[in-house]
């Protein structure tokens, strides 16, 4: 497949859509942080999107799924600062937001996808999203994206926003994405809030299907804390402006959308785990010879969801203990007695399990190797050919200050 | 039933047993904190045993299980400072030290049960634990059963040892313990090293039977970190002597004594939750209205395991969103709709959800509960009658130093 990363690539770089992001004030005490964002395109768009699996949900999320029933989207309203989720008005105030989006884009409210981020269970001030999205009408640019993708965040430190083009049926095609960290973030859905866009030629059947199938590997094998949203919402529009034959079956152009889409959202997965709330280090989890894939997931994501790897991580100790533990509570079945682990960094790898037992290892070799902050813990396991990656971040000092106040 | 808490009680509070602890120096760095302790009876006891459920396991735990296949033991022998576990010559090593306390003790080696904690991976060094024994042979006493508890203690801050006394079949029965917290922490299985003894006439059956009963509802709802060690042991003996009726069936007997095993379980499940690794309050989760025990459990798990709900108990934050949040997502089925939720201490009670809504609540009086040293997170569901109770810790700033270079 061709792949080509565009700099500063961002949710406008396909054709037909615009955005930008302003700071509306959601939050009485905010007056400088972008908080809320628009995006638009210049026609109706096929559109997907996949959601939370949380119980508890944000109203934002009944409201578009019922949009996008019929398959198509034209916008996105999108605020940081309040989740509205757990509100008892939190439904109309949801489609108060598409109404008014609507209104100033001139679009259907039907074609508008809603989504909120921030603090749970405190009612939505619709007034500072009224007239935030009075000053966005008319704002929006080919440029608005880095902004959109600036007023999603809430305890990101860095946006997150990607573009990259690749040839389907002889035709250049684009498809870019904005998404947010940071805490809250755990295995069950395409966690965060993430908007992408194309300008593929594709029914709302086969972008839900690649949605699918490229957060199943990427968004799902991410976890920062265990926790997951009530508000995870991964949509996708597609204009179509591309002018490729419209994918409508799971053919060679679907297997090639899928897969840059794939490739585009296991970039995302690192920079959301790296950029996890209070994290120093992104921690990726290989898992071989797994005896089925289930079982790779599962072991993948129990390492990676360990708090004590985290800590261990943290402190830059090549415990091999808590590896094992993990592994051994994870639920899976596996060999215990075949198990090896290694830790791989730039500063080199090195082996510190070997058939399940400790080893004997040179200390000062393995800290080099755990100071640096992309660490890679490899687990071979001797039960057959299926892997696994998961991706995550050690847990930190400053995790639990971030969250020990996180309303204030 | 009639309880009666023994000041200073511990695991020789029982009729027949002593016990004892000393710094044999398992960790050649260690010169002063006890790590090694015997337990002994004077006669051979009815004796039963649970263990983790973690795949991987300590070689304590097979050498513990193959003497207690016969359901008898006459002694324990315990160190701390390492797991002995994923070691080559574990296995050997565990036979070694019950063999060397059988031999000091003038006891059966296969009624000796053997229990490490400590690092995982390492080699366990045998000639500290040999020489241990033996400066121990001689010195076990009742008075010894403090320095036992202090013996198998390792991130502790605090020795667990309690005793109670009974009546059954109007015979005074005695029952004591001692127990080792604070991390690696989760609920599936008598969670720790915990040895308990009594006088009690009991069988093994019936003492498996209600070390079970007992731990499903204490030991198996604590959490501290949410990861199982590999080396959890708790092991009951049973001497006889104080004279009652033989239990050898689910008689009224054996529900005395096992609600009372429960009363002084669900005491210790909280000393350990209140000190799991460098946590600052107890978290006690009182779930109420399920539509099943099972979800009820779950429930009351899931929010405790929570890093959300761990670091805003922290930060003394009444924010109701992680709560809600960890309950959509604990995948027990209950109507969202119908959740309140309320913090409260010494200081007082505060509802801050109802009906699946968050509240506005005064921040002031919610900060004051919060700021206490022992939490009850109530929440109230609409589904049912079950009820459930889960422990926890907060999750700190020191949990992450701890844990950031365990080994060292």
């Amino acid at each position: 497949m061709e792949i080509k990363y565009i700099e500063n690539g961002s949710v406008t770089s396909a054709k037909g859509f615009t955005a930008n992001g302003i700071c509306a004030g959601v939050k009485a005490s905010n007056t400088t942080k972008k908080d809320l964002a628009l995006i638009y395109c210049d026609k109706v768009c096929n559109s997907a999107a996949i959601f939370t699996k949380n119980l508890v949900k944000s109203d934002t999320i009944y409201v578009t799924k019922k949009h996008l029933e019929n398959g198509t989207a034209q916008a996105v309203v999108v605020n940081s600062g309040n989740a509205n989720a757990c509100n008892p008005d939190g439904y109309e105030k949801a489609e108060k937001m598409c109404s008014l989006a609507a209104d100033a884009l001139g679009v259907d409210e039907n074609d508008v996808i809603v989504a909120s981020t921030g603090v749970i269970g405190q009612p939505l001030p619709i007034e500072p999203i009224a007239s935030g999205i009075e000053k966005l009408k008319g704002t929006l640019s080919k440029d608005g994206g880095t902004s959109a993708a600036e007023a999603i965040m809430t305890t990101d430190t860095m946006k997150k926003q990607w573009a990259v083009e690749t040839v389907l049926d002889g035709k250049k095609v684009t498809i870019g994405g904005i998404a947010k960290g940071s805490g809250m973030i755990h295995i069950n859905m395409g966690t965060t809030l993430s908007f992408v866009t194309t300008d593929a030629a594709i029914s709302s059947e086969m972008l839900k299907s690649a949605l699918i199938e490229a957060a199943d590997v990427s968004y799902n094998m991410v976890s920062v804390d265990g926790d997951t949203s009530t508000n995870d919402t991964l949509a996708i529009m597609a204009s179509g402006y591309a002018g490729n034959k419209e994918i409508t079956e799971k053919n060679d152009d679907y297997k090639t959308f899928t897969a840059v889409l794939t490739d585009a959202f296991k970039k995302v997965a690192k920079k959301l785990a790296k950029d996890g709330e209070g994290a120093t280090k992104l921690l990726i989890c290989k898992v071989d010879g797994a005896k089925d894939d289930k079982s790779a997931k599962i072991i993948s994501k129990s390492i990676i969801c360990s708090s004590l790897v985290k800590a261990a991580m943290f402190g830059a100790d090549a415990n091999c203990g808590r590896i094992l533990c993990a592994i051994g509570y994870s639920g899976a079945e596996t060999d215990v007695k075949k198990i090896d682990v290694s830790y791989k960094s730039a500063k080199g790898e090195i082996l510190v399990c070997k058939d399940g037992n400790g080893l004997v290892f040179d200390e000062d070799k393995a800290k080099e190797i755990l100071l640096e902050d992309e660490i890679e813990i490899l687990v071979k396991l001797g039960d057959g050919n299926a892997s696994a990656e998961a991706y995550g971040c050690d847990l930190t000092y400053d995790y639990v200050k971030i969250n020990g106040d996180y309303r204030t």
